[in-house]
């Protein structure tokens, strides 16, 4: 189905309501009210077989009866009815049906069917459909609002740069609510429920269309189509339109929770991490931080540094702020001198070495801020600055602190004025593009998310990998670790020179060409702890003791597994110095695969130390992901070590990835344990690997 | 001074102002205005001698002049004319002077001076200071008002719970306005500026005595009186009146900031974390937590548990606020099965595990609330409960709700009502000690600070541990390893078996007598890095060898570093296995002596894993101590290793930080590194160690 049908959906003609109540307070009776109150333009067609009219207009016994066209439908009628007023809607020719009523996935198999075949329904009749279990959609300038929350009427629409799309219901219309609430104007809205069709994706990638839209608020639990909800990241950020996404139910009891709110699987929460940071969505933990950062953003400014600056009236707050500056990671840069000589200048009792701590003087001469504020905007060694006063200020001040002509000189400033103001001076400073964030180390996050997506949208686009030479093949058994490191080999991933022996002269041969000492090990996919059998021999001396120990293996194998497959021996040579690391491919079930890393030893078990990257990736990105693991020091010849061969690590990486990705439907997981990093210029290489076919 | 003092301080009979000004704008004359417009009970005596009257008070040229006796004098002078002012309230027997009046400490050692000179005319005449470089002090409850900001004539004082001490004058400005907008009232403020006299822990102190106040808000950004301030805290702690603390200057910028500021040396903060900590005090880093928490804290119920109950009426929220609680350590506890089946049978699709998703639904059916919330309240289960309605809530559907009826049942019962509400509303909330925060993850932090005080109140009081048999003696200058081992011993730190040798021949009897192989190292403090200059031998395997070692080893010290002096050389035998810890103290100059403890290798150096104590503790505290750090699992027997003796452990690091506690001003530091802990029942022993004397 094309995107365009969401044009109909968001944008319909006429509009039939399928259990269309006469009390207009009731669930079925609100979204008449709505688009009566709110004068849509167009026919409404109320079904109801048991009045001849609701709410003042002519009803259908049923959609069949409606004369016109019906563009949308929405369906508030019991779970039990649903099916059948679907069928009846496709019958129709109606273009998109909204569907409130719950009772479907969510509640378990049975309603996971009926869900289905409403699905095949409407993909046979070319019908869109929203829901279950959502609470509607709206376009505010179309006056089109579909919906039974009662937030709509309690805070009438004001048209903004907001669009809205949440997986919830309930917290959609929390979202409108709290949006309005917060000065926030918003333009589309949608929730997506059950998503039996229509998910978060499609209205993502519909709001990007829509040239209004400035900024984007996404609530999701899960995703259930991640190429195209990667697809709408990708499109918003060459659009340059930012989003602030909510991803809940990292926690285990709030991914319980989703299973049975939106039948939503929350999956890996990390990967959802990975993949907004990929595309430069701001991810949000809070109902503060959701609007305070969607709020900055619609000031369309976004400066490509990190450094703060500060005007202060409270040395206090002005510590505040810093301190939470430094742990953002945001540099409070220091003023240059001749710029604190004219600080000192116009107030000589100043703080000037960012914060500019204008103090409480600033109250008997308003016009102190102007200068310093000046000075800092014209020095330019600032992305966005901060503006602190105290408590509630009046608009006779601000406009004496001189903050309209700061305006006029510096119109693309990005300015946060953290201030509490009323609702008059509020108006005047929207109008002006000040941001206004009364907390200020809630000014300090908002000026850091600037800094951050105006750096995410200034960075290059990371180049694309080459292609694995030739088609590797991943077969449909798992490979032993031998086979496992040649398919790695092949696919540009180094691997230790070692050789598989099926005898014990074999072994002895092997052994001697690869240079004393060797390891030998079994070779199993049926032996999982190969060392706890005694599978594994170190430091094998010689030829005679190399036979031997093939042997050896043989019969340990033997006695304790005695049905296990063996193929054989893998003599390898002894390895010793060189930094052990971590490589790791999952394939996410909506995000494809994910290729992880990080050092071995205790970082990963003990410290959960990993960093992952979606697949593909070159080696500037595998050089950048290398870096953000703590224990990357012992890379970087930390505590007097040889600093490692990165280079060859990056290569490795990134050849994995590419390998992953060009074989993501056949690898369930691959582990790299140890990746052994040699001293620089020296190399590195897989010692043992697993391979897990997808199943 | 005592105490006492404060008591004429905030609560004075009679009020001079020296630089009392015409112009009730001025600073000079808002103090005045305040005093007046809040009928102060008492003689008020403008000090100006321009003028026969001011703001239409008899005005005196000089303090001297006034008839009555004068309790508080408001100095509101230029810096030049600040001492010889004081001079003149010493000589009147003034009890207390503020002085707003900058330009002292804040600004170098000209300012400092006068600053000492100021305080020691105080003391000569029992005279307290407030100030200088602060806005004044407050008593609402004795209409006694001094300061220049505008928030207290903007804001109204309202009489309430809280007291407010702040060491930054403009940060105690916000801090009232922010309290009263928020709901919280206020019933003593202070502003303490460079403290020349009177400290944060002074009114602290003051606070924790006086009977009507219930919670103390502070922000300080370093304490000039450790051990006042622990004593407060302590004191508080006891009285069960929570406090909330700011502490700024965390950041490198934010400490030089603090510097310029008031004068603050904002110390180690991690010193910080760790007393307030100690004492359950409650560290805010936002103004939003600041205030959260401080009116969490006037409900008084202060559960001793961590699992939240949640009902919400949104499930995407009820989502996010369990994602929020887990990863604050909550327990989002499982209701049991019963009570499940009751939520059930009041709403049958509700998510009924915890959070209960009362969906919808409620909104047509209000009581539906007041049933689960009813099942949750009795089942019992549940420390702090929180309900989550979306938006604003009229006040018709919190009665129907049944909110009302649930607190005449459960009078007790912590709940936070997470609801947008009007005043009415709010006001009947409050009454009912009901907390009202609308921010659901903002509600969900609120929760845990009340069941972390219920916790910290509930601990058993640490039990104090036993001091050394006999005092240890500290040198004044700083021992050479074996004597800082030696040292250690006494103070019941178990030490290596070792021997230090002054001849070749009695290092091979020494090695005999310890058995081979040992290790031999040069002592000497005045060779800092032994082994780069060859200066141990490991693995000595005999007699010879050892003799030749120390030939050796005193060779290549003369050879190197002919000037330093070498004690001689240290034998001790070779130790394998164990995990290798630091032990560590820093003499803090506020709090005293803290005791460190990490795990050796790239744990403290790399990772920065440590955890730290005041001095002294017991073994119980040690135990928990060691638990802190993220290589704990390494000592417990993580990755297939034997548990190690961490009874032994935490005996050492009890009886170091005896010791470091009994000789706190003799101490600067001691670092233990590495300390051994065998396997379980084996012991642990300190292998180097270097005690440097304080100067």
């Amino acid at each position: 189905m094309s995107q365009n049908s969401l044009e109909t959906m968001f944008r319909p003609k006429s509009v039939a309501i399928l259990g269309a109540s006469t009390d207009e307070n009731k669930i079925g009776g609100r979204p008449l009210r709505y688009l009566k109150h709110y004068a849509f333009d167009g026919p409404i067609y109320p079904i109801n077989p048991n009045y001849p009219e609701v709410q003042g207009l002519k009803a259908y016994k049923s959609i069949l009866e409606v004369g016109g066209g019906v563009d949308l439908a929405l369906i508030v009628l019991p779970a039990a009815a649903v099916l059948q007023a679907i069928r009846e809607c496709a019958e129709k020719g109606v273009k998109a049906v909204v569907i409130f009523s719950s009772g479907f996935a969510e509640t378990g198999d049975e309603g996971r069917e009926a869900q289905l075949e409403m699905r095949r329904i409407a993909e046979e009749a070319g019908m869109r459909i929203v829901g279950p279990n959502c609470m509607g959609i709206a376009a505010f300038d179309h006056n089109m609002i579909i919906t039974f929350g009662v937030s709509m009427l309690n805070l009438p629409p004001e048209l903004g740069p907001v669009s809205i799309v949440s997986q919830s219901g309930a917290f959609g219309s929390v979202a409108y609510a709290e949006a309005r609430q917060r000065h926030l104007g918003v333009r589309l809205w949608a929730t997506t429920g059950n998503e039996a069709d229509v998910n978060v994706a499609d209205c993502l990638n519909y709001y990007i269309e829509d040239p209004e839209t400035k900024v984007i608020l996404m609530y999701f639990e899960a995703s259930r189509d991640g190429a195209k909800l990667m697809a709408g990241l990708d499109a918003a950020k060459k659009a340059r339109k930012p989003i602030v996404a909510m991803k809940v139910g990292s926690s285990d009891v709030g991914a319980e929770a989703a299973l049975s709110h939106t039948d939503s699987l929350a999956g890996s929460d990390s990967v959802v991490d990975t993949v907004l940071e990929k595309y430069n969505a701001y991810r949000a933990y809070t109902l503060d931080e959701f609007f305070d950062i969607g709020y900055a953003f619609t000031s369309g400014l976004f400066p490509a540094g990190n450094r703060l600056g500060i005007v202060t009236i409270s040395g206090g707050v002005g510590i505040l702020m810093s301190d939470h500056a430094v742990k953002l990671g945001l540099d409070v840069a220091r003023l240059s001198e001749p710029a604190q000589a004219k600080v000192k200048e116009v107030i000589p009792f100043a703080g000037t070495r960012n914060p500019v701590d204008i103090t409480g003087q600033a109250i008997n001469q308003p016009e102190i801020l102007e200068h310093c504020l000046d000075i800092m905007i014209e020095e330019g060694e600032h992305d966005v600055i901060i503006v602190y006063f105290a408590g509630m200020t009046s608009m006779e001040f601000l406009r004496k602190a001189g903050l309209i002509r700061i305006r006029e000189k510096h119109p693309t400033a990005a300015i946060i004025v953290s201030v509490t103001m009323g609702e008059e001076a509020r108006k005047v400073f929207d109008d002006l593009n000040y941001l206004v964030i009364p907390e200020p180390t809630r000014a300090v996050r908002a000026a850091a998310a600037l800094m951050q997506m105006g750096q995410g949208y200034a960075k290059a686009e990371p180049r694309t990998p080459p292609s694995l030479p030739a088609p590797v093949d991943v077969p449909a058994e798992m490979p032993n670790e031998v086979e496992a490191k040649r398919i790695l080999a092949k696919a540009g991933v180094p691997v230790v020179d070692e050789r598989l022996a099926t005898a014990a002269d074999e072994a002895g041969i092997s052994a001697a060409e690869i240079g004393f000492p060797v390891a030998m090990k079994l070779v199993s996919t049926d032996i999982l702890h190969k060392s706890e059998i005694g599978g594994v021999l170190l430091n094998v001396a010689d030829e005679a003791a190399a036979r031997e120990g093939y042997d050896t293996l043989i019969e340990r194998a033997k006695t304790t597994q005695p049905d296990a497959k063996v193929d054989g021996v893998v003599v390898a040579p002894m390895i010793s110095g060189g930094v052990e690391t971590i490589l790791g491919v999952k394939g996410d079930p909506a995000f494809g695969p994910v290729v992880l890393f990080g050092l071995g030893g205790i970082f990963v078990e003990l410290l959960g130390d990993v960093t992952q990257r979606l697949a593909p990736f070159g080696v500037e990105e595998a050089q950048e992901m290398m870096r953000e693991v703590k224990g990357f020091p012992l890379l970087d010849g930390a505590r007097g070590a040889e600093p490692a061969d990165v280079d060859a690590l990056a290569e490795a990486l990134s050849r994995l990835s590419v390998f992953a990705h060009e074989n993501a439907d056949r690898i369930e997981s691959i582990d790299i344990n140890p990746f052994l990093v040699l001293p620089k210029g020296q190399g590195a290489f897989a010692v043992d690997a697993l391979i897990v076919p997808s199943k």
